[in-house]
């Protein structure tokens, strides 16, 4: 049995690089398995701990995540390393727990409209899923962490403006549903600081003991900025991708996730230890830019290195 | 005589569009004087009011900023436009008082390590410098705004890590000089959030009643987070420019000043009105692309356009 008490350890920023998922969700090409396996043990090496894998997806519709057990099973072999894969039904959910994959995570949206657009489900569906994953959960033998996240839950691509309360009725419903951790994503980059903060103070006194994850995409260049804010009002696991890989399906030519390595950078000078050496991690790029070479990469660190004399930081 | 109360209001934020003087600082090719005054006056129109315009520079090592007093007068001309001029010493500080700009702004480096490398000067003999800029403005017959820039406030491309009680000595020296606002530089993007609040904040407490511009660059990626920090902290006037215009001169092949139209949505998204029009802003990038088709421009409201429904604000 995973806790999520060890996998998330109280008080620490745990990130997570989304990039094996979320990052090859649209791409064309993708790496081979061999690639994705040293993508993920040179991020070992760097002090990655926490990896989004794959999706368990028809592989017919996304041949990218064909090989996700093979990349559970490589982070398996590292110690402590924490894979989590996507699901979105209960076909996909066997699977994954069939997998032996750490964690697992499904989605709701925030909106009914988006809901029914791109799950061709209600959000009531997509809830009562989560609860079937969880009831999947406990009738299994290695009892993974559930954690779901709400989609479009600070700006809908659809609907547009979305209620904070009626994100925080949907983040409770999840947690009656018996997920052990709630994610919070701005999955077009719709936010500002002011939004991201507001939320998370709210899910987070929500959620109480359990943890809160906050899931950005760097679309109007406020990634970062929202970060810190979550940061600030107590979110203490991220998400993000190395190099912002990954676009946005609903904004063509607009960047992806938050950039993993500049993330590493914020938390570090904010006084929170990330375990991560920022120049390995930057390295791990080559991989991406050899098998993907027509993605796009971001990020600042890996364009102007660190500062002369490291990173500037108190404790937090 | 121009009023620092009257330029920049109190509890509203000023963003100034530094574009024309920092943005140009280090290109190769430039955008010819009509092309300059397009520029401007295409921002206006979408509610810019404070434009950095160029320096008092040597002509010869900077044919970039020859026309810098046509410029100035461009802006005159505009009804409630504001035009700022860097000048170094007293040769440009003369020159920029006859071309009748509204504000003059000075640099006084927060380390004796860069300000002998970049001015061949010691901090002292910049600072006496500032107070003979202040000095000629008194004597003038519309007294300027003069403003003083403390460059390298949050770590040194030379020196490394700076201490923040050595940059308030130098804001408080400047302001003993007579000059009406402070600026505070992250001049290589080295800081984090936490950095720019805490020296913003100490800052604001020091300046009183006088204002404190923050100007930001966005090497690191750490620009818009800085920014939002800087005005969670009192900050009211903060640099940004069009794309990002502009590079660093000590990372080669790194990103220029916080990009200016994000920076906008930054503000608008915390609930502080700016009066500025982000589509038509992101509109004037056209110029810029087509007089300088190699440099390269950034920004995250240019890729994805504003979101469905606009910013989502609450009064701050």
């Amino acid at each position: 049995m995973t806790s999520v008490q060890s996998t998330y350890p109280e008080g620490r920023v745990s990130l997570r690089e989304v990039g094996l998922r979320d990052g090859l969700q649209l791409v064309k090409t993708f790496p081979s398995t061999s690639a994705k396996q040293r993508w993920v043990r040179d991020e070992y090496a760097a002090g990655v701990r926490h990896f989004e894998v794959g999706s368990f997806l028809p592989a017919k519709t996304f041949p990218q995540f064909v090989d996700v057990r093979e990349i559970v099973g490589t982070i398996a072999a590292l110690p402590g390393a924490h894979g989590v894969a996507l699901v979105l039904n209960e076909r996909g959910a066997n699977e994954a727990l069939a997998s032996g994959v750490a964690e697992i995570g499904s989605v709701v949206s925030a909106t009914e409209e988006h809901s029914q657009a791109n799950a061709n489900r209600s959000r009531d569906a997509a809830i009562a899923n989560v609860k079937r994953l969880c009831e999947l959960r406990d009738a299994s033998a290695h009892k993974p962490i559930v954690c779901a996240a709400i989609s479009m839950a600070l700006g809908c691509s659809i609907a547009g403006p979305v209620d904070p309360n009626e994100v925080l009725r949907l983040v409770e419903k999840c947690f009656e549903a018996g997920v052990d951790s709630v994610g919070i994503a701005d999955t077009v980059g719709y936010a500002g600081p002011k939004q991201v903060g507001d939320l998370t103070r709210a899910a987070v006194k929500l959620a109480g003991s359990k943890p809160i994850c906050v899931h950005l995409h760097d679309t109007r260049g406020m990634g970062i900025a929202n970060a810190s804010a979550a940061l600030d009002e107590g979110a203490r696991i991220l998400d993000g991708s190395l190099g912002g890989l990954g676009g946005c399906p609903f904004a063509p030519g607009a960047t992806g996730n938050v950039v993993f390595e500049d993330l590493v950078f914020l938390c570090e000078s904010k006084g929170f230890a990330t375990g991560i050496d920022i120049e390995k991690l930057v390295a791990v790029r080559a991989i991406l830019r050899g098998e993907m070479p027509n993605e796009p990469l971001y990020g600042g660190l890996a364009r102007a290195g660190l500062p002369r004399g490291g990173i500037a930081a108190k404790a937090a």
